[in-house]
């Protein structure tokens, strides 16, 4: 079965866009996933067909209307009924590999796309939606949100990496970040390659590597590590 | 003066890709931020164009060489000084809205962006680079992380959003999640707008809202309650 992703969008024409191209575009002209945006605007009602109009109790910018965004949602909804519907917001919970890994595993991904100052509370109170934050940044719109997460998924799933680099020692996976890697040439600048990494001593090797994933997301990541502490003790 | 992005890529044809329109795409025409990919394999020096190598201690997957990217990096500081070179991997910092808006108020940023495992470790040890994370979860190379902080770097420059929409309520500007929005219809399948924002009070009006967006933050982001409080009190 194919991954599809559905996005909800007002710029339908950004997709595939950098999910095109390397390993994510050679998964799409392989058919191991399929990308339909949909434009949002299609479901306005009026003869302008608006899709957003001015905060209720004033403030900046514009808001997307409930009415609107609900009608683009029950059509996403019902031309595949099987597939999760997230909208990217700030105000959602933050993405994590495990959502990632459930997403990929699963038939695929509705995506809606907020722009301007965002959606019509009113629109997640009647619609059951997953609100999702994808960084504790501002972005102009969903759109990047939507390629971020479609890439980590898509690089999950089956024949896509290949068997090798099935990603389990990868960042995030295991609770920690990653170990810090080393390739040819052997001295560079004056600066070599730890040794116990060209000792051929596998065990050895991986001891390393977990001493050193632990050490730098302590450094690093205090947050992570307090996490991966509490869930291993 | 133009913000400038100079992007360190082995995918130069990603680039504007979703930044050539909407919001940002309007401020590439209009000059208000300039685009300039730089193609890594260019300062491969082998006749393969090598630009990566296995991992030193074994494992799966390709890391990519200290000595090339040194010399791409070496290059991009040299035709653009004054720029920050900031490396795109999930072993960095996690990035925030107030390293955004640093950003955005400087001459621009130089981003290299990782593929596969990542990076010699000794590149960060002879260079520096600025490591930054994006988000928690695993992507398959560091472009779609590029167009993250571009696009919310370019909408914070002078005339691109406008005065109106400064986007000082916005999430995380305040370490607060927004409040929630709503515009007409005033009534959408029996549910209103909050009778407080059709009051026309603007004290009763700004007080709801900092309640909520306080509430909606407590509840939905314990993390940033507790640095905010921290920091309030």
């Amino acid at each position: 079965m194919t991954f599809t992703a559905q996005i909800l969008t007002l710029y339908p024409e950004m997709f595939p866009g950098p999910l095109g191209i390397s390993l994510a575009g050679r998964a799409l002209s392989e058919g191991k996933w399929a990308c339909d945006p949909i434009q949002i605007r299609d479901f306005a009602t009026d003869r302008h067909k608006s899709v957003d109009d001015t905060p209720a109790g004033g403030g900046a910018g514009m808001v997307l209307r409930a009415d609107v965004l609900a009608r683009a949602v029950d059509h996403a909804r019902a031309a595949r009924p099987g597939l999760p519907v997230l909208a990217m917001t700030p105000r959602g919970a933050p993405i994590t590999q495990a959502r990632v890994r459930d997403l990929a595993a699963g038939p695929g991904v509705t995506i809606l796309c907020g722009r301007f100052e965002g959606f019509d509370e009113r629109l997640f109170e009647a619609r059951a939606i997953e609100q999702v934050s994808m960084s504790d940044i501002v972005l102009s719109g969903g759109e990047i949100g939507a390629f971020m997460l479609l890439d980590a998924c898509i690089r999950l799933l089956p024949g896509v990496m290949g068997a090798a680099s099935s990603g389990d020692e990868e960042s995030f996976e295991s609770g920690l970040l990653e170990y810090p890697h080393y390739t040819r040439p052997a001295e560079w600048e004056g600066r070599t390659i730890p040794e116990v990494l060209r000792s051929g001593d596998h065990a050895k090797i991986a001891a390393w590597r977990k001493q050193r994933a632990e050490d730098d997301t302590r450094l690093r990541r205090p947050d992570l590590w307090e996490r991966y502490r509490s869930v291993r003790d």
